[in-house]
């Protein structure tokens, strides 16, 4: 595998894909140019999916969230075609993509924009009582 | 564009209309004054939507907010009358703003209004385990 | 208007009553005495209500909490009693009362307490992704 | 009524029974002993409940809990002999039980356990938009 | 019991099998190794169960913990083996393992799978109006 | 002793009076009238000192705090005149009173003042690279 | 006194004025217009101060802080012009002001200045063991 | 050793008594009782020392600390017998103990007390610029 | 001004010579590449200067940061780099930066740099208790 | 560079050495065995050094790290001797090595031990009013 930025997303199979499961991927070293002033922008991005038969690389979504270092990109435009590729390239049962951008003129902005499989449903979900991570825990 | 405070909001295309994704806005920065003493109000904005055709331009959001800066505003109807004013622009499929206002007498208040588009209906939510951000991350 | 501890409650019209909209409040300042031993009791109230023809005004809501520092009251049903109160004066859609009390004999105790109009029910609610808020924002 | 460790709880008649409230208590000085070893275990208990016609009385719920001090329990079966107990006694609508124990081997638990009351039924809850509270309120 | 890391996992009864309650644990100390590196990873796991008729016993969980040190073992993988192993061990009604991984790349991944017994049906949830533990509280 | 509150501050002797050492207290439940509104004012104390031949005891000690609640009292003197009675009752090597108070038109103020005793000097103070406590600990 | 804005500073008697002690006061609502783009700033204003024989008035300090509305203003100017102010009005033994302004570009800045009476000395400071604050304090 | 509560500290011989260097330990669990009301405290210990040529035995100081669950004591005084204690079992360079204790009557208490080594002086502190620590690492 | 990366850094005046003041700024938008591997790496920097007659101009400061987005930089030496940059542009009599870079490798790098003017020497620093500051204040 | 783990700590020349600068580091992934029992103990490592000709390479303090995944280690003896082999290795003017271990016992324990070059004095520190960082930076 390369180590250049690139647009090209590399999957592996499901280990288990007889399950929902799903994989949160937290992606804090974004960054991009503003279409309009050429200046940097940068956010954080978090990424939810439920895998069908493909799970996203590590290492090619690193070199594909480098692939914007050097391109022009509007907030809502960005968000939503990073979703795109990634489903093109993992056809999840569900994905859901949070860009939070870093402050512009005084506001903080976030977008958000899920994918789901064509008749995929998600199982009623079991609620647990919410229990606060106890604090010396690194999660 | 100007740069001088204006009730006049902007908008632009919706770059993905075939999706309901949301867009996640904090304004820290408003400030109004208390129409019963001439005083100084303080408050942070935080604004959410699902656009339909139109999305609300970032500068002219922030001129718009400014444009408050003079004006004598009660908490209950300023709240109300901005997201009059941004549904007016911008015609989503849902908004909900949220307006924390700094404490006046001891009491902190926050006010919170929501409109839906005629006939628009939500998505099932997809209820993902909620997996509290990694502290290092920026977001 | 006094500026004199009392139990009545003043109201001004609902801007917009049109729309359910909310009104969250935070009175960190209230205190009370202990029915049993005479001393002060502490708590941070916060109310939480869906107006309907009216809105509690916040100068009379402030000197109605100072009205109970010299009474007696068990902590459970002060804060039904404050509920009825605001209830009464403001006949609300829907009203919460939390009154969280400061520690006594090593036990912290909330009490929370809901009103709801007869024949008002709940729009579906729009559930967005929770999206923490931004950690230098105000709010 | 003693000061001394006592399993008896004493209860007091609920003011409102006319309404459906909660009572939120948290009791940070929880001690047993580990019935393997002998050695203490801490534990910070979580009780919400929704009374019927009697409530818990404060004093003897703290003593109640002193007389754990020289007990064996296993996390397992005390949290849930806390929890029959403390329905015998009040009888409530609903009552949730969580017992946080300190670190043991590296591993962190909390059992968490509930009562209701056949027949009982929860109003559909209102859910509000949550709103984080101000920093600088007590709750 | 030995002392030795071991993919065996002990059980003992459950204590209270007539009433569905939640054993929360967290696993701070979890690390194994990269299969394509052989690098150390490092997680925290928590772990949500309901259990049926066992109840999975603290020491030999940690030991099988342990287990995993000198093995290689891709995120996704490893955390449906161990939730596969625990509920072959326990058969539960529900279980849930989260593992949140440390930094790598710059991207931090969790991992979330659930298991439900067959024809196990959670109870409709009471959900109870979000009270903030105490601060000074130590859960 | 009573239960009333009084400005009579009790003392017992200090168990180590051969060495300096230090016992620092929060008194997060003062309130006082303000001398110019009537209406009240909260505060949180903090109480740092090194004990001669007296320590001031607890009980009474909150008996003191209470004396004020029907006062009128502004910031700076109520603090200063605080300090003077302290240090009247117990004659300390070294005494600091930290008074926080609540905000007030949107100020919010602190006063601290200290007392040393004639002649008494601090041992060079031994610097220890500050270790950040471990967030489960509950000091 | 006025409830305009207003340049000028009131002041009251030091109630203590034979002890150095220390008044510290938190202003976060300050906001002026930027001298180069018209537009608005923010701030929180720390000020922290020695008094000699006078006080700076709560309410005028308000109203002063309100003067700054309309005016243009850099960062590192203002700071130093309102700290002259204050020293010529209250001519104190010490005091600093810390001016930490909202993000523009992309960056924080803070602007700290201090003023010293001539021949005026701190007392050598008693360093005591760092105690953080309990959690549940309001402080 | 045996497992049961002792007053007898062991200890091992210092690894490098040729530096002087610390140790800061964090004791979340510690109870005793209140020797007036026979009602148990709750305290957090922090030791920090430099050792001599004795270092404390972890398993026998857990052991001492559980020595005190029956016994009553006061706040001030247990402190400062358990410093003696520490010092007389490990003859320390320099010796620190501070204790948290859990909230009495509305006050929380923490006492600090410390031993010096005749003769020992510390050599002076580097004072490095204080980096706060990555919010994603555990300690 | 030029809106374009640039090594130049722009000045004005220092408006208050006559005075040591410290300016600090959060500049949390820094990239460069690994001059190893090409790959992005990312920093907080902070900067803490004393102007002598000149200060630094914000945006031009913006510019020389962004300058470094498509260069090779070794954390150490980019910060003594910048650092030397910034003296030799405002001549300050003391500056101080700060860069923090994200996670390489599992581990976290701070490096921190100081320059002094010749013969300046810092005031005997005023030591004020620290007082946390308020929780809802944004600073 | 392998990427076995190992003792031997490599370095690169110090691009800055006519300037004090210190380099601050957390290592949040170190784990070795402990020496009485076997089973793994877990720490974060916190590095500080003002270095004189050589910097300590990242890649190989990682591995250097790696290195004690399988060795026994006391927690006092391990900190020393980390610190004398990277005093060996880089001969630094200033060196400290904090080290947090994960609870044991119920007893959270770190230690710090310090190299100072013969002859080297740490330049008087210049002592900035400490400025909270502002939330929203990364740093
Ligand atoms: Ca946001
Ligand atoms: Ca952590
Ligand atoms: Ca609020
Ligand atoms: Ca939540
Ligand atoms: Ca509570
Ligand atoms: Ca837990
Ligand atoms: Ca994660
Ligand atoms: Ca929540
Ligand atoms: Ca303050
Ligand atoms: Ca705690
Ligand atoms: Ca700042
Ligand atoms: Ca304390
Ligand atoms: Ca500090
Ligand atoms: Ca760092
Ligand atoms: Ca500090
Ligand atoms: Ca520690």
């Amino acid at each position: 595998m390369s180590t250049q930025p690139s647009k090209s997303l590399e999957t592996f199979p499901n280990p288990t894909p007889q399950r929902d499961f799903t994989i949160h991927m937290e992606i804090p070293e974004f960054t991009c140019l503003c279409p309009k002033t050429g200046q940097p922008d940068f956010a954080t991005l978090i990424l939810d999916y439920i895998p069908d038969q493909l799970c996203v690389e590590l290492k090619s979504l690193k070199l594909y969230m480098w692939s914007f270092r050097d391109e022009g990109a509007f907030h809502e435009a960005v968000t939503n075609r990073i979703l795109d590729d990634l489903v093109l390239a993992t056809q999840p049962r569900f994905m859901r993509l949070t860009a939070k951008f870093y402050v512009r003129g005084g506001v903080f902005t976030t977008v958000i924009a899920e994918h789901r499989k064509q008749g995929w449903q998600q199982l009623p979900p079991v609620t647990l009582v919410e229990v606060s991570s106890q604090a010396s825990t690194r999660g």
